[in-house]
C-alpha cells in the first residue's frame, strides 16, 4: 500500500486534497450490526472544524460528512463504508503565490522532489485537512468501543504546561475552554498567550496528552505491532507531530528499575502505572496514557526568505487564515487515531486464542 | 498479519523464543544481485551479543547466524532469505521459579491473559533475544543502502546526559567505550554509574540518539506511512522503549514558528534542521536524527513482592545474569530498525513517479 | 483487509451498493506523472454500461465517473485517486419483493447469514454494479501499461463456441457486434440465441477469452503470487465466474510432456506457447492467454420456488430489466482486472533486482 | 510482500530452495491453545514425499519437519510457528548440466530474466520441493478446522477420467492405491498408463478434484477475496497448475439459468449444488467442490533441443529421478492449500458481525 491506509482488520484508506472537489475515505472491516449515532460523528467533526473559536483559524470549512455505503437503515452492514467531505469552496485565490515557491518547513519541496508534480493549492495532499477523514473514521471506531473511554486534552502550549497528573484533572473542563486544556487556570493563560502570538503574526507549538480508560486486557500484537508502537505511529502520522511518549516516557529513562517497576495487586492490577497500561506490547487493563508533541505551525504572517522552484531566493509571507497554534483543533484527531488503533487491536484480539 | 512482520516491500518476519531450539526469520523482498558481506553481518550480531563487556549481562549466547536460502554464491537471488540463530543452551534451570509467577513490569501477565498459555522460559517470545533477528536483517538492509550512514549512540543513562549536539561529537568514539556513548568523558561517568547500579542489584534507564546521513530525498509514504511515523513505530517496537522524538522533538513544542522554520538555501538544503530531515513525512536530504527512550530493565536483583497466577502474593528476586542497563546493547538494534525502515522506503520510492 | 482491496502496490479499494447514493473507490499507488486520457476511461465505462445494445439489460445506469483527488491538471500526482459513480436513480421500487426473500443462486442468503443484515435493494454490495469501479481503475492501469495490449472477447455462449485459436481471429471485429465475439459468424448465432433465451424468460452462461500481448518479461512474484495465480483470483472475483484456465488449461492435462513442452528459439522466445506466456509464475514475453467461465445469470423471468427469511416456501419471479447473458458486458471487466494485475506486477518488478 | 506469504490473518511465509541447507516457513496468526497432533502432521508430509510408490520419483527426500517456535508443551502459544525441513543431501551432482542451459517449460529462463541470477540446482526456488512447507502448514490448518473435512483425489490422468460424481465415490479408496484415485477401477488403469508413459521417458498431465465438507456458513470476504477466488489463487500457485473450476465450472457455461439455479429447501440448504457451496463469494454450508488442472511434468527423459544462456542451441535430456505424473503427490498439496484458505476465512469470519 502506498501509505494511505491504516489498520490491519479495521482499516481506513483516505483520499483527497485540500482544494479538490472532495476528500473522503473507505472504512473497511467494521463489523456488521453496529447502530451508528450520526450526531456523535458530526459532533466530532465539529470539534476539528476551523472557525470554532477565536484562537483558531477563521477559515470556513463545512466539514459535513456524507456516507455513501456500508450502512443500511442506520446500521453497519459489514460492507465498506465509503464517505466524502466536500470542499464547498474550491476556489484557490489565496494560493497562487505559492505555486512556484517552497514554503519553509512545509511539504512543498519534498512533494515536488518525490513526485515531480505538486497540487500546490493549500498544501494539496499534505494539508491537515486530510485529518477530517480520520476524525470521521475515529468517531465510528469509538462507537465500536462502547466501554472504552478516550480523552485527549492540551497539556502544553509553548512553555505553559499542565503539571498535574491526569488523575487530578477534571476532564469535564476540556470542552469548556477554546484551548481544550483540562486545567482551567492554565487554559486561560494559554488562550491569552496564543492571542499574543497571533498578534505577532507568529505561531507556537504545544503538546496533547491522551488517556484511554477501560481498555480490555490483551490488546496489541507482539512483536512489531505492539500496542504502543502502533499508537506511536498513529500519532506521528498526524501533521506537525514531532514526538510521542507513553507511560513514564522520557522521564522514565532517569529512573531505576526498583522505582519504575509496577508492583501487582492480587487482582492483577498494578499499584503504580509507569508502564502506561501496556506491558510487552499488550494492554494490561490499566489506563493507557501518552503525550504527543506538536511543532509550531509553519505558516506565519511574517516575512520570510525562501526559494522558488528554480532555486531563486524570494521573500514570502503567509496569507489567509491560519491557526496560530494547532493543538486545540488536534485534540479530536489524537482521539480519533487512538480509537482506530484500539478498535483494530480489539478485533484482532478476538483471534488470539481458541 | 499477527504482528511478527515488519515492512511493506522489504519485509522481515521473525519467529522464536529465548529458550526454544532456535530463533530466526525471513527477509522477503530483498532485490537480487546484492553481494553480501557476511563479516559485516556477523560484526553487527556481536555488537548486540551478551557478554561483550563488563557492564552488560555475562550470559553466554552465541548469536551465530545461519543463512538457509535466498543467497547463491554470496549474492542475493531475489528469493526469501531464511535464517536461524540457534539457542545453543536451551536448558532453563534458571526459570522454573517464574513458571507460575508474574514478574513485575514484564510481559508475563499480559501474555498469559492474551493467549491463555505462556512459554515462561526466559520470557519466551517477549524476550529481547528476538531482536537478534532484527539485527541480522538490519545488517543486510544496511548493505542495500550503501551510501546511507546510520549511527546510533547512547545519549543518556539515568541523569547523565550528552548535551552536545551530534554535529560536535566524534562518532569514532562510540565503539571505543563499553557504553557506546559518543562523548568519551560522559561515557566514563556512565560506565561508573552503571557499575554502581549493578552493585545495588538495580537497573537504570537511558536513551539512544540516532543520526541517518546521506538519505536520498523523497523517502516516506504520506499520509499514514510518513517516514518518521514508521521510524517511530520501528523504535517503539523494541523492548523497553517508552518514547520517540525526531528533529526538534518535545523541545520544539516550546518554540515559535519564526524560530522553528528551516529556511532554505538556494540549493534546496536548509540553514537549520529542526525538521530532522523529514518534511510532510518525506525525507528532504538533511540529516535525519531522533532519540529513543528506554526504561530501566525490569529484572532486578532485589526482592520484590509480586503475585502468582492464582493471585497469591509471593516474593521474588531476579536470578541469573541480566543487564543493569539495556542501552549499550540496544545501539545496534536501533540502527538495524532504522535500516529496515529506510531500505523499505528506498525501494518503495522507486515507484513514486514515472 | 476485509476483502475490498486488490493489489499490492497498485491497489484498488472499492465501496458501494447498487442502490446507495454512489459507488466509488480509491486507487492508491499509481505513480505520479501519468497524463490521463479521460475519454478513454469514459469509453471503457460505456462498454460495461447497461442499455448499450438490445441483448443486454435495458436498465438505465449512467456510469459517469467523477474523480475527486490524485489528479492535477490532468496528470496523476502520486496521491490516492478517489472517485465516485453516482447512482442517479436510487429509488428501489422493484426490489421490495425480495426484502425478506432469498433469490436462488444469489448472495441474499449468504450475506444474511454472514452479516446478520443485508441491503436487499438490487443485491446491495453483491450486485455486479460494483464492477463499474474496477473498470474505472482498470482503464487507468491500461494507460500505465502503454505498450501492453489487453484484448478480451466472448468465446462461448451456451453451446456456441469460437473454435478458432485467437491468432486466427480479427480483434477488430469484437466491438462491431453486440455480443463482443471475435468471430462475426458465431457472433450472429450467439446474438440470435441470446434473444431466444430472453424470450423464454431465461438466461444462459458463456465464456470470455483474453489475450495480453507485449508483456515485459519478468512479471509475477513467486511462489504464492505467481502471475497466473493472481490473474486467476482477479477473474474469479468477478461476479458469476466459475472457472479459469490459462495456456493449455484443462486440455493440457491430456498431453504428454513431450507434446506440451515449449521449445526455445535462440532469442528466448518459444516455438509453441502451451505455457500461456507464464513459466514458474513469471511472464516469459510470449502472449498470455486465458479463458474465464461465467454461469448463467441467476435472475430469470420465470416463476421459481424459493424461501423467505423465516424458511417459508414462497414463489418468486424476477422483475425489472436483467441481462439474459452476462458475458458481453463482462468483456471490459475481464480486461480491467487483467490490467490491474499486470500493472501491479509491472511496478513490483521494478524492485526485483539491483 | 514479495510473493512468499499467503493468507490474511492465518498466514504462511515460506523460504528455501531445493538444494540449499533447508526449506522452512513461518505460520503466523495461529490462535493459541491448539493442541497439535504431530503424527498427523508427519503423516501429511509423508503423503507428499518422493519415493512412496513405484509410480512417483524414487528420489530420496526425508521431509522430516522440525518445529522451532510457537509451540509449548505441544500446544500453540499464539506466537509465530517457525519450522524447517532440512535438505539432507545437498550435493547437486545431477544439476551441473543445467547450470547454463534453460530447460524447456521450466522456470530457468524467467528466473534468470527477472532476477539476473539463478540458483540452478534442482530448480532452486522454483522447485516443487517448496510445497513441503505448504503441506506442513496445511496440516496445522486442518487441525484448527476440526469439524471440516477436506478430501482431494486424482480425477484424471491423461485421457483417463473419473466420470462418477464425488457423491458416488468411496473416499476410503483414495489412499489404497498409489495414484490416489477415488475410483479403484480407473486407478488401476491410471497406474498402468503412468508406468507406460514413464517407460517412454515421457510424462503426462492430470487433474485433482477436491471436496470440502461441513464448512461453516459465512466464510469468504467479498468482493475481491471471495472464497472461491482465494481458493483459485491457492491452487493456481501450486507448481504445474493450469486451471481451476468450482461447482458447475466450465460445464456450467452451457446451462440456462433455469437449469443452473440451486433451489432452496426450507432449512436454507439447496436441492442442487451447481454453486459449489459458494454464493456471492461466501460459503453457504453446502459442499465446496472444485477441480484443478495439472500440466505434464516438464522434465522428460527424452532428448530435447533447447538453448543455453548465450542463446546457443544445445541438446539436453532429463537426468535423475523425476515424477512421470505429478498428480498423485499433489493430492496432499491441494488439500493443504484448501485448508490454509478455509482456516484464514474461518478466523476472519469471527469479525464479520458484532
Amino acid at each position: 500500500m502506498a501509505g494511505n491506509s491504516f489498520g490491519t482488520v479495521f482499516t481506513l484508506t483516505t483520499f483527497g486534497e485540500s482544494h479538490g472537489p472532495a476528500l473522503g475515505g473507505i472504512i473497511d472491516g467494521c463489523p456488521a450490526g453496529l447502530k451508528l449515532d450520526f450526531e456523535a460523528i458530526e459532533s466530532e467533526m465539529q470539534r476539528r472544524m476551523p472557525g470554532q473559536s477565536n484562537i483558531v483559524t477563521q477559515r470556513k470549512e463545512l466539514d459535513s460528512i456524507k456516507f455513501l455505503s456500508g450502512i443500511f437503515e442506520g446500521i453497519t452492514t459489514g460492507s465498506p463504508i465509503g464517505f466524502i467531505i466536500e470542499n464547498t469552496d474550491q476556489k484557490s485565490p489565496d494560493y497562487s503565490h505559492i505555486k512556484d515557491t517552497y514554503r519553509p518547513s512545509h511539504a512543498d519541496y519534498t512533494y515536488d522532489q518525490k513526485y515531480g508534480i505538486r497540487d500546490y493549492r493549500g498544501g494539496g495532499r499534505s494539508s491537515a485537512r486530510e485529518t477530517a477523514c480520520r476524525v470521521a473514521a475515529g468517531a465510528i471506531a469509538k462507537q465500536l468501543l462502547k466501554q472504552v473511554k478516550i480523552t485527549a486534552y492540551v497539556s502544553s502550549v509553548g512553555n505553559l504546561e499542565v503539571t498535574k497528573p491526569y488523575q487530578e484533572l477534571d476532564f469535564a473542563e476540556i470542552e469548556k475552554n477554546p484551548v481544550r486544556c483540562a486545567d482551567p487556570e492554565i487554559a486561560r493563560q494559554m488562550e491569552a498567550y496564543i492571542k499574543e502570538v497571533r498578534k505577532e503574526g507568529d505561531t507556537v507549538g504545544g503538546s496533547i496528552s491522551c488517556v484511554i480508560q477501560n481498555v480490555p486486557i490483551g490488546l496489541g500484537e507482539p512483536v512489531f505491532d505492539k500496542l504502543h508502537a502502533q499508537l506511536g505511529k498513529a500519532m506521528l502520522s498526524i501533521n506537525a507531530v514531532k514526538g510521542f511518549e507513553y507511560g513514564s516516557g522520557f522521564a522514565g529513562t532517569r529512573l531505576k528499575g526498583s522505582e519504575h517497576n509496577d508492583l501487582f495487586n492480587p487482582d492483577g492490577s498494578t499499584k503504580t502505572n509507569h508502564s502506561g497500561g501496556v506491558q510487552g506490547g499488550i494492554s494490561n487493563g490499566e489506563d493507557i496514557y501518552f503525550k504527543v508533541a506538536f511543532k509550531p505551525v509553519a505558516t506565519i504572517m511574517q516575512k520570510q526568505e525562501t526559494i522558488d522552484s528554480d532555486g531563486k531566493v524570494v521573500e514570502m509571507q503567509g496569507k489567509g487564515r491560519h491557526d496560530p497554534c494547532v493543538v486545540p483543533r488536534a485534540v479530536p484527531i489524537v482521539e480519533a487515531m487512538a480509537a482506530l488503533v484500539v478498535a483494530d487491536f480489539y478485533l484482532l484480539n478476538q483471534l488470539s486464542k481458541l
